[in-house]
């Protein structure tokens, strides 16, 4: 396993109605990483088009692909070609009537190293996903590649502390969440900065308490809702963090940005030798932790 | 349960060889915060004296006092005069060679509401806590007051999203970090700015996992440690978020200040309406979590 690796995120849009569009955008901001030495590449969720979750539509479901598919033929091909690690994630048919949110990891060689499908399934107006994809039965298990453990997570999961904690106990190396989140234009400003602030302290919290560096995706663009005039801004703020939970780079809420950045493994052992949270976790008196509520 | 509480952190030093001194020092902060109309204060972790732990030292148990002891009688003598819910930290001995961190709330009337020993115990050079403290056995158990639920934590225990959810599945309505944290004058100013906010983020972090406001109060002032020219430089910075980790209050690194903010427990509720985490935890999928490592 390498000790530094370059890492890098693409903040894009994802809005063209073609995803032929969406992905060839995609496909170019990989080369440029791969230009600039990256090791891996992270994609927003869901990256092939429109964040179709706003309405509840049965013929959504014609956008599923089993995996493979010609998409991951495509960026398979692109990972061997670059030699680099790429992290996208499809719409996945799994069979007719069952659907998941899957990030697939494609090594150097251009295989499949492995898939995770969403585990934490939101459900809000707007973010009708409980409709759309059954919540992820692979568990919270980093993918093994040639560059090392990948803690592969989507939003929602984002903010799960004990998502993260259980990749790290599965000995990840970086957690990696592709996203797509964004405010709601009817609410105040203030709100507003609260919930991007909030979204940016709870991931950075994760790198915080189990001494892991961080890369978070984010699409950006006003993405309206089917025969209707509200939608989704989608608020970018894409960034990369050590092992600290400090800056490394962060984008701005309305640019498509390649995000790069050297993360140290090595980094994150010094860190936990500071910081041994691991030692003293009180497992003895951690049962409770799956029940839903302490009635 | 009353709707509105407003909250106090008393940041103060705590390092007079006196102890009558510091907790003179913390009763007249106390009565202040009751004449701004605080339903509740806290003070720092082991706020009777200087943080002892630089060094190990059997003549230091000296210091440990049962529970209820003189100390207790004078807050709880003190919690009844201003109506006022105190928290505070005792290092207490429980029977010989038996000795924790203890925390004890007095509710308004004066009595002891409940007491929280705490559970993650460090030890690191400077903070030879193992050596004093025996980790608690009372579970992380919120404290039913007469103003509500307190998720009483101390120190360490915030570095642990475990720690912080399962007080808000016991129902807490607030979490409340005593400390004792600080900077060694040896590292560099970017690694005392990282650890810093690291400490703050993680904390704010679970403030946003769990939809509850949190108050974090530390003490201040460089306490050298015995027979050495070397210590810790207390780095204050207590602060009150809101439920969406948002700051209410924030104090400096260096002066004693009294931190007061209103905190809005119907917030919690809307925000966790708005970001419903709790409803989709995969408790089916959380077992791994009282493991030590998975290998």
């Amino acid at each position: 396993m390498q000790k530094k690796l370059i890492v890098s995120a693409v903040q894009q849009p994802c809005g063209d109605d073609n995803p032929q569009v969406n992905l060839e955008f995609s496909i170019a901001k990989i080369r440029e990483a791969a230009a600039a030495k990256a090791d891996l590449v992270v994609l927003p969720e869901l990256h092939l088009g429109k964040y179709f979750c706003q309405t509840e539509d049965h013929s959504v479901f014609d956008l599923a692909q089993p995996i493979p598919c010609e998409t991951t033929d495509i960026l398979s091909a692109l990972a061997k070609e670059l030699s680099i690690v790429i992290v996208a994630t499809i719409f996945e048919r799994r069979a007719a009537g069952l659907y998941h949110n899957t990030a697939v990891v494609f090594d150097k060689d251009g295989s499949i190293a492995g898939k995770y499908r969403k585990m934490h399934i939101p459900d809000d107006p707007a973010f009708y996903e409980k409709y759309y994809f059954t919540p992820g039965d692979l568990g919270f298990t980093p993918i093994q590649t040639s560059i090392g453990k990948l803690g592969v997570l989507i939003c929602w999961d984002q903010w799960y502390p004990e998502a993260a904690r259980l990749m790290a106990l599965a000995g990840a190396d970086v957690l990696i969440y592709p996203t797509a989140i964004g405010w709601d234009k009817n609410d105040t400003k203030e709100e507003q900065g609260r919930q991007l602030d909030a979204w940016i302290t709870v991931q950075r919290g994760h790198a915080v308490a189990n001494g892991l560096p961080v890369i978070s995706c984010n699409r950006i663009g006003f993405e309206f809702a089917p025969n209707s005039d509200s939608g989704i801004d989608f608020w970018g703020n894409s960034f990369i963090v050590g092992s600290q939970g400090e800056f490394l780079v962060h984008a701005n809420a309305t640019d498509t940005q390649l995000l790069t950045a050297e993360i140290d493994l090595v980094r994150s052992e010094t860190v936990r030798r500071i910081w041994p949270f691991l030692r003293d976790r009180r497992i003895d008196a951690f049962g409770d932790l799956i029940k839903r509520f302490i009635d």
